[in-house]
């Protein structure tokens, strides 16, 4: 077991990380505080899974169990399953002396954390993420959210877990394609601010795609260290913070135009979206192609997906990819932010774009 | 126009009270800061009286001004009314730098304080209120809340409003029943910690009754002061702040027996939980007789209710009433925590209560 801790002051925490600790949660969890009861909350994949180890190690403790199981994908984050597991919670008399426990994905921990800032004005929750993206980004944050019909991630909080505990073990059971989408969110890391970190991802592609243990450990730590420091620098997301949407800007509008569904994973329109987003930014002229072509070499190696075309739908046009975009949470005063690179390893925040170099690059370069 | 401080360092704000203020609120809102459009949410009865004023002290300034009438009633604090006034509000592309206007009573405010905390992780909002209920209490600390089937108030956020903006002239409006379940709010701020508020409260039962200008500016400013004294010291209710639950624990319990219908307001549901508190406390000899006595005396000058047989419905067993109470959200362990007085002015917090002594009183003398 490794971890990193999140300096956020009260609102502090431990992330976790290791090979095969899930049934290690339970002492963990006592160590951590007194809680007397314990509601899951998992999705159908997760607890065939793991439903039945993490109730267990609760169990060995003494704790009163109960488990709530919800669909998966995407459109799980909505209003509908909001209130089924809000009302759950309320139903099994979880109070502050409890502890509610988020099993699976980013979707799932998403769904959960929202429902945990809101019952009560507040209780408190641990994510035990099963999925690369989760375990590098989702659960590390305290961001929370369900998906509105106008955008993805448009109602939400910002609600701090009182851990992240995250089991490499549980990656060996992703398909290649979920794996792959996870990676998007590693490698940002790598290109916002730690050129050290992308040029080792370069160096361990083969022990990266085969899951070995010690390589996973090391990637999801160095990537929770990047997370968590800017997170301390900026909670709520004020400034700096916003480095960490690189390619989300793109990847939102594309994600909401494809109705949120399996034709295009989150991770999967983040690594287009990033592509896109070294694109403008060489038309602009603040960042060299040389940047870019090395960006999609990485992509091409792993066999992400990188370009448009890669999407199993008709591309949108300018107008409604930029409406889509419009509905972004860091629109300021109806105008776009971008996050862009200037190189690999150094991005920086602008809002000072035109809508006519934003419409004539994607009108030229894209769709 | 007279102001109270709600010190809060950053979640800080002003509470501004005075007759006929309404047509000023466009220019008060001007110096708060820079916003773009403004959106009113208001219910259809507080729309017929006082929508247009509001629209057009907004539109006199330069404001794009949206407006959304949802139902009025306790009813309406539900997940639907929720749903429909975030996508309402994400529909009409309102982002960090606009405005949200809560105009209405208690429920409104909740509910619209809790559509702003988690739009986009929080968007700046108002409170409009237009009962004495919300401009003494619900607008005032940031609670924001809908009802569960479950128990009231018990999903939410704490999330502050910039400003607090209360038009006495809008009382005037109110029908008698209204203005009384306010009142219960107010003399509560004199029960928990303020005995010359009491008595002050006591000496003008005429002028109160007959809804008079400036007496009504001093108890609103005077409730407020006191409101924004606990909640400086605790804003997420740790400690102090359960004080301005005198009342609601019971109080809670029987509104939620009522299915939250007009056959008990809030305030009334207040009052009667008052009473019971004290009676309570006379049981458990922490109180005199004599200061029950006297709060009964007020409350029946001033035609208020003040026993459960005031309310509209059979009354429920013991047993039941218990189970209700024990969906309040200051339950600890299973524990139920009570607001009781030990003399007029001066409230104590108790989490230590048995529930034989509980019961007992409660099948002896209410029930």
């Amino acid at each position: 077991m490794e971890s990193v801790e999140v300096n956020l002051g009260k609102n502090g925490y431990e992330i976790i990380v290791g090979e095969s600790i899930l049934p290690q949660l339970g002492k963990v969890i006592s160590k951590l505080g007194k809680f007397n009861k314990v509601a899951i909350v998992t999705d159908v994949n997760v607890a065939d899974l793991y439903l039945e180890c993490t109730e267990h190690t609760f169990f060995t403790q003494g704790y009163l169990v109960s488990a709530l199981r919800i669909p998966d994908g995407e459109k799980t984050k909505n209003w509908q399953n909001l209130e089924i597991v809000v009302e759950w919670i309320l139903e099994n008399k979880i109070d502050r002396d409890d502890l509610i426990v988020a099993l699976g994905g980013g979707v799932l921990g998403d769904l959960v954390g929202f429902a945990a800032s809101i019952l009560r004005r507040g209780l408190p929750y641990i994510q035990v993420p099963t999925t690369l993206l989760a375990q590098v980004d989702s659960s590390v944050g305290g961001k929370t959210a369900i998906n509105s019909n106008f955008g993805k991630n448009l109602i939400g909080t910002f609600f701090q877990p009182k851990l992240v505990f995250a089991d490499t073990q549980t990656l060996l059971t992703l398909n290649t394609r979920q794996f792959l989408a996870g990676l998007s969110e590693v490698i940002k890391y790598g290109l916002i601010r730690d050129k050290n970190f992308f040029e080792w991802i370069e160096c361990n592609l083969h022990a990266i795609a085969n899951r070995e243990a010690e390589t996973l450990s090391k990637l999801i730590i160095w990537s929770c260290k990047i997370k968590a420091e800017v997170v301390k620098n900026d909670e709520k997301e004020n400034g700096e913070r916003a480095l960490l949407n690189l390619g989300h800007t793109f990847g939102h509008a594309l994600e909401s135009f494809c109705g949120y569904s399996d034709k295009l994973l989150h991770g999967e329109a983040v690594s287009i979206g990033t592509v896109i987003a070294f694109q403008f930014a060489n038309s602009l002229g603040i960042c060299s192609s040389k940047d870019t072509d090395r960006l999609l070499a990485l992509y091409k190696k792993l066999g992400m997906k990188y370009h448009m075309d890669h999407m199993e739908v008709k591309l949108p046009e300018v107008k409604v990819m930029v409406d889509f975009m419009k509905q972004d949470k860091k629109v300021k005063n109806g105008r776009l932010v971008f996050i862009l690179p200037r190189s690999i390893g150094h991005c920086t925040i602008m809002d000072n774009i035109s809508s006519q170099s934003l419409y004539k690059f994607l009108e030229s370069k894209c769709l």
